[in-house]
């Protein structure tokens, strides 16, 4: 019998607050472009009377994974954090409007910190940099993880960026316990260099010891093991886990299993703004994957998704991906 | 001496939850096409629930109009009520953050209504259907009218759709008085069809004693003055007021001014996203006026303006408004 789900995503709940800017702001601020960092409130608060107008997408990088997921059409799920405010009810609406289970209580409305937030700043180069208030997204702990739901997935992704969270990897070693213990198995995104040098050993002891599938970039690749080379890097990676899926910006992704390497080159579009690329990619693999597609159509599928993304402002799709999947006889 | 401002813009302050939805979910939920309907609480709950996943953007008619003209550089400010929330909150960081002075104290956290919002619902003809729940917005009130503000700028520009609250006609007269005592002059716009239908006679009044400038699209013309051709409605509106401002869809806009007519023609462009596009044509027209411009470039700015909004979704600027005049020699 099937399990209920296909792939479950656990993940740092934000809500995106995307907005244009020119590089000097992000010299005159202090941002290093590019990447992902961690802001506290003060400084959320500074940079937010600072930036121009903005909008209010969902994101969340397992989140966004999970949206992207349901809406090609997989059985899907995603566990994280929010508050009972405005902003909290606004990430439960989109990804459950998508299609995917969410069923994690919200923290009281009275609880100090607020649902998290991203402040992207999108540069002239559709390149995004991201500062992030993470908020009650996180005190996600092992006890929001239901063992049952875990269980009966066929997959499960975790974000890396949630290893910030002090109960976080309790949190994860319960839910890869139980998704094992059904024969499930375990994909992690790397999600970001410095998240990498953050947490080396325990990414590093996570992929020997449970990781299927490790999803990253090569930033992330290369700051994760360290060798000269790409080609090196993942040739460490593969000895480690079964499969690497690592995308290379606008040359596309490779995909590596044992000795075998596969390239999925990127499809032409016009970048308006990258924020989401990685995550998108990711769902459109593991769509792929849990298809029974071959590594090189599940590489091919992710690049197709990315694309849609990088075509507009924020990180939800907004054309069918499906359809787009079809018009590419896949 | 110049005043402070060239336009003070008061209307109700919302932040629109932008959705892609096809015209079956119109028709499942009653919704009317084109227009825009005042719902309560209950019903924002049970539409919010069934509509797919969104983004926010701030929105509100006369709010959008004094965003866009802040972009084009005037000196600008806002009037409408907020609540202390994450969305208030984000409806007063983007107006200013474009540039307009916004300077109304928020509604205390622990108020009845929260910050109104609109679910604006798009379907793939590019045509918008919104759904206001006004929440605080509602309560403007002469208290929140500041006399000097209004003394001090060269225009007021007043949202039919304010016509709605039950202090609104009194703030209205508050206003009016503060400019008109310093020779200021009033602009007003009509909003939506059955705004003028709830609102006829209060608007006539208005518009004969007070207006100077009245901006309307043709159904709303039409809803006004009951006529049997567009022709014979403005000729009789341009006997009460100075000069009328009207948008013809997909024609362009024509300018109104005693015996004389102006013709504005639309500008081409992809059509993603109507939400907003009457009140950025206000916006290019007021920018033109208080600069100075003859009545026909008043009404190709506002057409250059329009275009911009309706290439994408949401009701503000991405591009440089004043770029593109400047790429039209204007």
């Amino acid at each position: 019998m099937s399990k209920k789900y296909q792939v479950v995503g656990i993940g740092n709940s934000i809500v995106d607050v995307l907005a244009h800017c020119e590089d000097t702001f992000l010299s005159d601020n202090g941002i290093d472009k590019g990447i992902m960092q961690l802001i506290d409130t003060a400084r959320a608060s500074d940079l937010y009377g600072k930036m121009g107008p903005a909008m209010e997408v969902s994101g969340g990088s397992a989140a966004n994974t999970i949206a992207g997921l349901a809406a090609m059409g997989a059985r899907t799920a995603y566990v994280g954090k929010v508050k009972d405010d405005q902003l909290g009810k606004i990430f439960a609406h989109d990804i459950r409007a998508q299609g995917a289970d969410y069923e994690v209580p919200l923290a009281p409305a009275d609880a100090v910190d607020e649902t998290g937030r991203c402040m992207v700043l999108v540069t002239p180069d559709a390149e995004r940099s991201m500062n992030t208030y993470l908020g009650v997204s996180e005190h996600l702990g092992p006890d929001d993880i239901d063992v049952a739901m875990m269980a009966d997935s066929e997959w499960i992704y975790l974000e890396g960026y949630r290893f910030d969270g002090d109960l976080s990897h309790a949190a994860f070693a319960k839910a890869i316990e139980a998704c094992e213990s059904t024969d499930g198995k375990v994909s992690l995104t790397l999600s970001d260099p410095f998240c990498v040098e953050r947490h080396r050993d325990a990414f590093r002891a996570m992929i020997r010891d449970h990781v299927d599938l490790l999803f990253c970039n090569e930033h992330e690749m290369q700051a994760m093991y360290q060798e000269t080379s790409l080609e090196a890097c993942l040739k460490q990676a593969v000895k480690e886990c079964e499969i690497v899926a690592c995308t290379i910006g606008e040359r596309g992704a490779l995909v590596v299993r044992g000795a075998e390497t596969f390239h999925a080159p990127a499809v032409a579009t016009e970048v308006v703004d990258v924020t989401g690329a990685g995550d998108i990619f990711a769902a459109g693999f593991l769509h792929g994957l849990v298809n029974g597609k071959d590594l090189l159509t599940c590489g091919r599928m992710g690049c197709i998704a990315a694309a849609e993304i990088i075509s507009h402002i924020g990180a939800r799709p907004e054309a069918d991906l499906k359809e787009l999947f079809k018009a590419e006889g896949l």
